[in-house]
């Protein structure tokens, strides 16, 4: 199998690192050959050749079984144009591979519950599945731009879907849900805009192709509310991109571990792109304390995902589980008085927790 | 003082009448006198006129020197078109009154602490306003209309700013900061959207007139997790319409009190709009069991920034705590075991503390 690792900026190179070598792990534990090829994105692919996103980086891309990829972004690069920031690297790639959908379990901890900023009842048992559409709405819309109107300067983003994307991120939901606890929580805006109430339909109509699985319409202002009140309402909750965007995040804080977060985006045709949810965060770059966990849970869903390799993808769930049952904890999840290990020693001890549990 | 009391649907009755006869309350303390003219908006106004809002609504709320808004919508209406829904009369008459700042003050209160779905120590003190652009962005934008593209299905909704809007709105949220802690936390998307880059150098431009307060600014999708993780850190957080839509729902649900917050809505040249926070709550109309205190406190809201009233304003809010700390509460606030009272009850007891504190 092949596999392009794009690093990324700040935290990124450390964390890739970590999930490359905790694959080798896997490989030698369970005999299989990963074969990486690095390729540069974002500010380091804009230092050292001028572009966020280089042509032979999208060509490792298309030629990989699979796509790891770090995180983007950081202060350095905040004052270029639009076209020349790293974000813009990671939404062409989006767009190259055609991931239409971004994944993001949700689930709750036992061993991180103590850093949630929940109550432990409210949270306690979530497990949530946020299905977000990536590649339209907001993000891509034209016109994005300035201009005069009526003699004033102003400025106009485009929220623009056709129906067929609505439907294939929709359907997409509903086939997870299927797969888990058979309910769609379908985010939208309907009461304010038109697109909404075109996804409101589309989901009425694709509800229709799965008579096994309740469908509930929700708005997303009263959405950003019921997460926090009551997470555990929900099982599989499919959104457009910028509420996507908005929703995930919060919910990806609730449980109290944003670090261990992992996503896959899919497209229709492979590679699929595997990422944490955590961001590239530069102020703590090289100094062996960020948390690979949420990149080294990514490759877990790379491997069952892409490969079907669901052995190989609990080998590193468990080990994952054990260390932090252990009691070894980085510092964003380490409790007030416990001394946290550094990103280093994690993957250390993840890697040896793996091959240990093979004798 | 003339005020307009647009009941509105679902509980909006029960709670409007309870701002009402707290007002004349207040009114027979102070030795002032309040003219109530009582207008019909959303649901019910589509049934009894066929129209969300009536000219004859808007004529109504312009004469006079403040609004006080119920809540609209319901399932009842749910299937209608677009221009016939009841949220179609709270959009038009945001833009009738020109309202161009939603205000909403999220703060903790003792009394109702230990029904927030957060841990205490995160929401303890917690003291926001959250100012939410009102009459622009994809509220308002057009083109907003499905149409066929390539061939296929699609649809599309705009999100235009005139930069003039964009500064009035953080120019307000400048002016309310320097009243208050002095920190003006922008939220916006500006690694997307051409809106928010605009949005962004707006604020700092506005920034240079206001040296005293700080500016920071926060992307959107962070901003939903920052709320949550540690929500002390905010002091005004200003934000455009669909974006401020979600996050102030999102902080009014912190601090376990949805049922007591209040909001105004703002304009160059007034009248203002008071409303409370929630909504409609169709299912629980008729009940006697809803939570009159946002509606009241948006009175005293009104009292304070219409008309001046600094001592009446104080004493519905006083009235609202001492009531609160007397253990008297309505179910959405009350504690497991904790017998709740009624809505007209709670009117009462608010009202009789009012009269009592003169003595
Ligand atoms: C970096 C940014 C462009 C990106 C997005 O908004 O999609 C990020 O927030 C994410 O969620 O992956
Ligand atoms: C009812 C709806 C149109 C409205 C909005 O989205 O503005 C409501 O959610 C609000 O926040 O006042």
């Amino acid at each position: 199998k092949t596999i392009a690792v794009l690093p990324g900026d700040g935290i990124g190179k450390e964390v890739t690192q970590g999930a490359v070598s905790v694959l080798q792990a896997v490989g030698e534990r369970f005999g299989h050959q990963f074969t990486f090829t690095f390729a540069s994105i974002g500010g380091g692919a804009i230092d050292a050749l001028g572009t966020p996103l280089p042509d032979e980086t999208i060509e490792v891309c298309k030629k990989s079984d699979a796509v790891l990829l770090g995180a983007v972004g950081g202060p350095k690069w905040d004052g270029l144009p639009g076209h020349l920031r790293p974000e813009k690297g990671l939404l062409r790639i989006r767009k190259e591979l055609n991931l239409y959908a971004n994944l993001r379990p949700v689930s709750y901890y036992a061993a991180t519950a103590e850093t949630s900023p929940l109550r432990p009842e409210i949270i306690a048992g979530a497990d949530m599945l946020v299905v977000r559409e990536l590649t339209g709405g907001l993000y891509f819309g034209k016109p994005s731009e300035r201009s005069t109107r009526d003699g004033e300067e102003s400025v106009v983003d485009t929220l623009f879907y056709k129906k067929k994307e609505i439907e294939r991120v929709i359907r997409l939901a509903f086939q997870l849900a299927d797969t888990r606890r058979k309910k769609v929580t379908s985010v939208d805006k309907a009461n304010v805009l038109e697109s909404s109430r075109v996804w409101r339909e589309t989901a009425e109509e694709i509800a229709r192709e799965y008579p096994e699985v309740t469908l509930e319409h929700m708005l997303v202002d009263n959405a950003a509310m019921q997460l926090i009140k009551n997470p555990k309402q929900f099982d599989v909750l499919v959104t457009e991109n910028m509420f996507g965007d908005i929703l995930s995040d919060e919910a990806s804080v609730l449980t109290g571990s944003l670090g261990m977060l992992p996503s896959a985006s899919i497209s229709e045709g492979g590679p699929y792109l595997y990422e944490p949810i955590h961001g590239s965060a530069p102020d703590i770059e090289g100094k062996n304390i960020a948390n690979p966990i949420a990149m080294i849970l990514s490759a877990a869903m790379m491997l069952r995902t892409s490969f079907g390799l669901e052995a190989e993808a609990e080998a590193i769930e468990n080990a994952v589980e054990q260390v932090l049952e252990s009691g070894l904890k980085t510092s964003d999840i380490a409790l007030n008085g416990q001394k946290p290990i550094g990103t280093a020693e994690m993957i250390e001890e993840i890697k040896a927790t793996i091959l240990d549990n093979q004798a």
